[in-house]
């Protein structure tokens, strides 16, 4: 019974411990829904007064803004760090969805709050603005692999775009540390995307039947 | 504005109409979730009264358990019906990732609700005890299909089947009539899955440089 409520601990140290108020709260949106949790809520769970919350957030709405920020932040990152390894678009492309899955598993709370972000609130309209802008910018990596000759031509550029994030967002519906190291993961989601399930002698097999 | 609120359609004819109550349900569930959905809610979107309403159904939550069975109903059918084509495990599970996606399209609003379960519910619980027994269907075709050499068996089947159907979910969240023919979109899934979207090209290349 002791992991369900755990001993209050941090009280007193208003000022320490975003990081540990903000998981606190995105477990619990996550766990019980954004409107059913209360700052008070949040504030018994950690084991602090709602005052001492509030030294460290302004309220519940900043709570959510800063947990679907920390999660789009990640995927940004990851393009901007692909965005300056002045490589082929098409290992750009790979490249991201590789760190894309490393960011899932490792802020895989807040990607699950961010994904179900439905634009009811300013903030939440914000969240999904940030993922429009970032799906605008994996098609276009897309579009640009598909240019350099990387990527097959025949796939409509933002469907690709659409399915590599499915694959990639799903991680929030169903990975947990001892379904895999997220390395491993991701090495499974970019080979399956860029070369298929398909064993190599099927496909050739086929290329030959095509080529008669 | 008429879109906005329909003229009231449907007033006594009761036993009529199942389809239409489903849909209007559903349709409210997932705009404003589950929970905060009435029966009245229901009913004054149809343009019916509660008491006829109920004529139709006992109450809510057997919305929810048709909703649900509606869309995973359409899962196993597609299953079943790929079983039943005695062809290899490989083409079997191209063929039920290929109706699924199609299942997707048409099923969109009851899929998109059985995505959202969680399972604080007997109904809840059975809807999701049903999609486990589904993913472990895909995945003992994905083991069968390696079995027989189709696809490559350097990826561990569970992990294969849950990226599979990211994909082929993801399409809950994104899927509209404009985006293409759900055939098309099939397609693109079944060309991504099996074949990679890397160029045929490339992968020459690549093997070409692992064998030297």
């Amino acid at each position: 019974m002791d992991s369900a409520r755990p001993a209050p601990r941090r009280r007193g140290r208003p000022g320490h411990d975003l990081d540990a108020v903000l998981a606190a709260a995105v477990r619990l949106f996550n766990a019980h829904g954004y409107d059913a949790t209360s700052m008070f809520d949040v504030a018994e769970t950690l084991g602090i007064t709602k005052s001492t919350l509030y030294h460290h957030v302004s309220g519940k709405e900043q709570l959510l803004a800063m947990a679907v920020d920390r999660a789009v932040d990640g995927l940004f990152e990851a393009a901007a760090r692909v965005r300056d390894e002045g490589t082929t678009a098409t290992v750009r492309l790979e490249e991201l969805i590789r760190r894309s899955v490393l960011v899932l598993a490792e802020r895989l709370e807040f990607v699950t709050l961010l994904l179900r972000v439905r634009g009811n609130t300013a903030v939440e309209q914000h969240a999904l603005a940030r993922r429009r802008e970032f799906d605008a910018l994996v098609t276009e990596l897309v579009k640009q692999a598909q240019a350099e000759g990387g990527i097959r031509a025949d796939v409509d550029p933002a469907t690709a775009a659409r399915l590599l994030f499915g694959m990639v967002n799903s991680l929030a519906e169903w990975y947990r540390p001892e379904r895999g190291r997220p390395e491993a993961i991701a090495a499974t989601v970019v080979r399956l995307a860029f070369d298929g399930l398909r064993t190599i002698d099927t496909t050739d097999d086929q290329r030959r039947q095509q080529e008669q």
